[in-house]
């Protein structure tokens, strides 16, 4: 397959690109690193990017920014980086992306715990979550040619304990448990689930 | 109690207006009607309808527009209907509310069944949906004084049978099962609950 992957330098990013380079074509993005560039807060930027691809059998996204600080002083423009990017970012990658992917391919988009368990500071990164999941149902029942959609919904990732102070309680995931999601979504047979890692 | 009714002279918010109006002082607000006008998509709109509601116990808004349409021809433009309406003129509700609302108050936004169970040209107010549930259980742990946070999620009403042939095989929510949820959140003591009228 030809696999498209959003965020390949990442953490999870380069764990799922390593994992499926030896059987796949993988064609990495990112904002400033990978085989192509792209902003996924721009539309036009997206459109350029399947211009330089072409045709591809399955795009996985491990991107997308959000913003985290305290509610009590959060703004309209601070909470516009999600919505930008985590959220209308990946979304755009689909509705866009649904007119250069092939029959029976896939989309991964990349939504995390937030959505059911918040955490203090992160109400931007649970609504971003949270539409991306009810988009992946929707999306599912819409898309032509037996073409899929799945969310991977991870906790904090064992990779990076930064992350582990706000997370209270949250056993991390492990490198392999969210890979092995992944692959579940492009190599199974599934479409509008949200395949959860916690 | 003072409540805000977002959305006052719209199929829901006359119900619920009605159904509040003897025992609590309410505050009808619409785009073109009610007793003040506000723009909910316009943050500067926001602010100054809480420059003139000043101080207040309840927030319920059964506002918000999403676009409907085929998914294989949506468009960036048209997905941001939902995104700056359904989606952030309720958060943004919230997020400048906050600074205005009464101890022990109460904000109940509106999501809907598309949040669980899409239909056929419904993606945008699913995202939109999720979206609000998701930031509603994250709001609920932040926000202090003792405010609390719900979403209704309706399913199509009896009132809009214009709407019954996009979702087939919903039972339709009585008006009064709407209302009832209205009050579960606003006369109740819950937080960051999805109160579901299906």
């Amino acid at each position: 397959m030809k696999i498209i992957i959003i965020g390949a330098s990442g953490t999870i990013g380069k764990h799922v690109a390593g994992s499926l380079e030896k059987e796949h074509e993988i064609i990495r993005v990112g904002s400033k690193s990978g085989d192509i560039q792209a902003d996924i807060t721009s539309p036009a930027s997206i459109e350029n990017l399947f211009r330089q691809t072409g045709s591809f059998d399955a795009l996985i996204s491990t991107a997308g920014d959000a913003y985290f600080g305290p509610f009590k002083t959060m703004t309209d423009k601070e909470f516009s980086i999600g919505i930008n990017s985590k959220l209308m970012g990946q979304i755009n990658l689909v509705l866009i992306g649904q007119h250069h992917i092939n029959p029976k391919g896939s989309f991964t988009l990349i939504s995390g715990v937030l959505t059911e368990f918040p955490v203090l500071s992160g109400a931007n990164a649970s609504a971003a979550n949270g539409a991306v999941e009810a988009f992946v149902r929707a999306a599912a029942i819409e898309l032509d040619n037996g073409v899929r959609i799945n969310a991977v919904s991870p906790t904090v990732v064992e990779e990076s304990p930064a992350y582990f102070p706000y997370f209270p309680g949250h056993i991390p995931a492990t490198m392999k448990q969210v890979v092995y999601a992944y692959h579940k979504s492009v190599l199974g047979a599934g479409t509008g689930q949200v395949i959860k890692v916690y």
